[in-house]
């Protein structure tokens, strides 16, 4: 199998002033590509060490990408670096030049000539269109090796390494293609999904990879084979094997959220949920929202966040002791009986950062769900930032919903 | 000046399945504790390449950072990687080891054997306390070159960079430091601000750089002295000359968020606030708890996300149009009066991702404010995801607020 390697350019990647997504989109397309990928560097815009970061990579992969560096002002230096890794002069292009101008033309925006920067090409390299930007890509091969250098801005290099790069790369995908898929877990530790998947974990094809989410486990599965229909096949067997151990401890795949799992069952029982919120300030709310078509299923929410609205709306008693299971308990039958929904689920706790509530430390919460069967309540104590906590519970008070959901299904429908 | 170089562990980072925000954040810090930063290589869980990795970091850099691989499962390799990179054995650390055993008692979690990997430390290397996971950092000085080993969840990864490393690395600020300051602008676009700054642009110490964020942007002023009072005298009167050109379109420094100085100004008039949302589902409330003590000015809110909301809790008449200007406006007198606030705030709107709703086309969207002053109304049109339309009408909301409190100060205390 071909190896890659990325080389990310420029200084504002290394300064932290933006976050190299592009090197994660590249890097997420080159196993289904066919082309492997154990090595990513970056530099800022400096030509010596562009220069070595190329040379270091040319001596261990077989294809280059480097990413930014392509504009036309004096800190755009991969051109420069390509060159003087490959120990070849520069030319400029003419039709590209003459395209530059004319488009400057074309937007009325004047002509510096600096901009001519963008047509120099190394000596031996092709230009790749970039029908979203001025500046070429270049695709620059020599001794078995291949050098493919894309601009920087995200919708120019989106564009270019779904069309251009990628129907040159077809040829390089000589040794299969790796296919990948996730499968998320809940309520359990990577340390025990690990132990309970003994042996699983060690096998080579397909590979196992567990990774710790906030509040969850994702398992990447990860399958290499000639061709992806041949990957898929060694993909089902070894998946239907994880799922018979861990059970509905696993709530989705990679495209599924538990926001969206939980949704999605309320509508297979076209059952509706409301919610009452303190801890969790709208955070629960916002994430059921954020999945498109909520609203069939999602009545609504209230956010308590003083007593007097959880008295008043909740008709919540225990305002003496917010953080309680009681308080819980009654948040969500207040919500129950005002938003008029199947089910509601409330949150309430002490999210810090600092003091005590009432006798309750930072972390304490309480997570309620009240419905058909009735009203529970779960207590919870997490560690972290406010915001982590937070985001915690409305975990929490999500699995808290699947797990009733799961318990308790096909309830009869409300009038 | 000392320089250092990031070595990010992961074979998900490669794989593209998260972004490598850790790596951003600390390439943010290192600038401002004086120490260079010219490179980042990233590799895979992967012991003989993370080894290389080590080894040629340490021949070019005088302080090498790791990031992840430091947790129990055996693609953990972080720990490993160093012991060989300086060729020295690991050995178990009995205080951690002890501390990890006592923690899963505690949180009544069974224990696996696999746990104690994370109290393995090379020879020679000192732990960092981890106050928000379970494995240590590491510390290894050697030859005159500084090996410092974080974990990847962000929130430990975090906390060990601002409190102990940063302790640790003052001591190599040799050169002079860099000091930044943030001031955040609303309500004007990155060039209408860069023409009205004129010069100062320019200017190359302090230095000033525009970045555009969502419905807001943010200038970084940088000065480079000998120490951080030094840096900190050139940026007063710059800052001052910013301030006074650009005028309350700064709303607030690098530790102010729109929701907390909105909260600010509540609290220096003695008034509370609650909020309506329909479509932006519980973010307003979310961000508005966001910030510690908000239940002191913040009453609460609801989510009005189903029409049978609106009506009975909101008493909104115009339930056949939801996504309008009178509706915002009934969402926020409703809010008004059942959250007893002096302010509350309203947003409706299709968030998309696909249809019109009514005949109102996805990223049309009215923010309502009501106050001591009556009820005022915004439309806008918001281009992009669902989640980005969102996350801007919810700022628009804010801001929204914020003009009104800045042009009706000090409404008379209710009683």
């Amino acid at each position: 199998m071909k190896v890659a390697e990325i080389i990310s350019v420029g200084s504002e990647l290394l300064m932290g002033q933006i976050a190299d997504t592009n090197a994660q989109e590249l890097g997420s397309l080159l196993p289904a590509w066919g082309i492997a990928h154990y090595r990513r560097q970056t530099v800022g815009d400096n030509l010596a060490r562009l220069t070595e970061a190329l040379h270091l990579a040319l001596s261990r992969s077989d294809l280059v990408f480097t990413i930014g560096g392509l504009g036309p002002t004096e800190d755009d230096l991969t051109r420069d670096g390509i060159a003087a890794a490959f120990g070849v002069p520069q030319a400029v292009d003419e039709a590209i030049a003459e395209k530059l101008r004319r488009l400057f033309v074309q937007r009325n925006i004047p002509w510096v000539e600096a901009i001519v920067r963008q047509a120099h090409v190394p000596v031996g390299a092709e230009t790749l269109e970039n029908s979203n930007g001025t500046a070429p890509g270049l695709w620059m091969e020599r001794d078995g090796k291949v050098v493919i250098a894309l601009p920087g801005p995200k919708n120019e290099f989106g564009a270019m390494l779904r069309g251009p790069v990628r129907e040159r790369l077809a040829r390089f995908a000589t040794d299969g293609v790796l296919v990948s898929r996730v499968l998320k877990v809940v309520g359990m530790g990577e340390s025990l999904i690990e132990s309970q998947l003994g042996e699983l974990i060690h096998c080579t094809n397909p590979t196992l990879a567990p990774y710790a989410k906030m509040g969850e486990v994702h398992l990447r599965l990860t399958a290499h084979a000639p061709a992806p229909s041949a990957a898929e096949a060694l993909l089902d067997p070894f998946e239907a094997q994880i799922r018979g151990i861990l059970g509905p401890a696993i709530y989705g795949g990679e495209e599924d959220s538990m926001e969206g799992v939980v949704l999605a069952m309320l509508q297979a029982q076209g059952q509706t949920l409301g919610v009452a919120e303190s801890i969790t300030g709208g955070e629960l709310a916002q994430r059921l929202t954020s999945v498109p078509g909520a609203s069939t299923h999602f009545r609504g929410g209230i956010v308590a966040y003083q007593g007097l609205v959880k008295a008043e709306l909740l008709k919540v008693e225990a305002l003496s002791d917010p953080v309680s299971a009681q308080t819980a308990c009654e948040m969500a039958e207040g919500a129950l009986r005002i938003l008029h929904g199947d089910w509601a689920i409330s949150t309430t706790g002490n999210a810090g950062p600092t003091s005590d509530i009432g006798g309750k430390p930072v972390g304490l919460c309480y997570v309620a769900v009240s419905g058909p069967g009735g009203t529970t309540v779960e207590e919870h104590k997490f560690r972290g930032k406010r915001a982590d906590i937070r985001t915690r519970v409305t975990q929490a008070a999500l699995v808290a919903l699947r797990n009733r959901l799961l318990s308790e299904p096909l309830a009869p429908l409300r009038a």
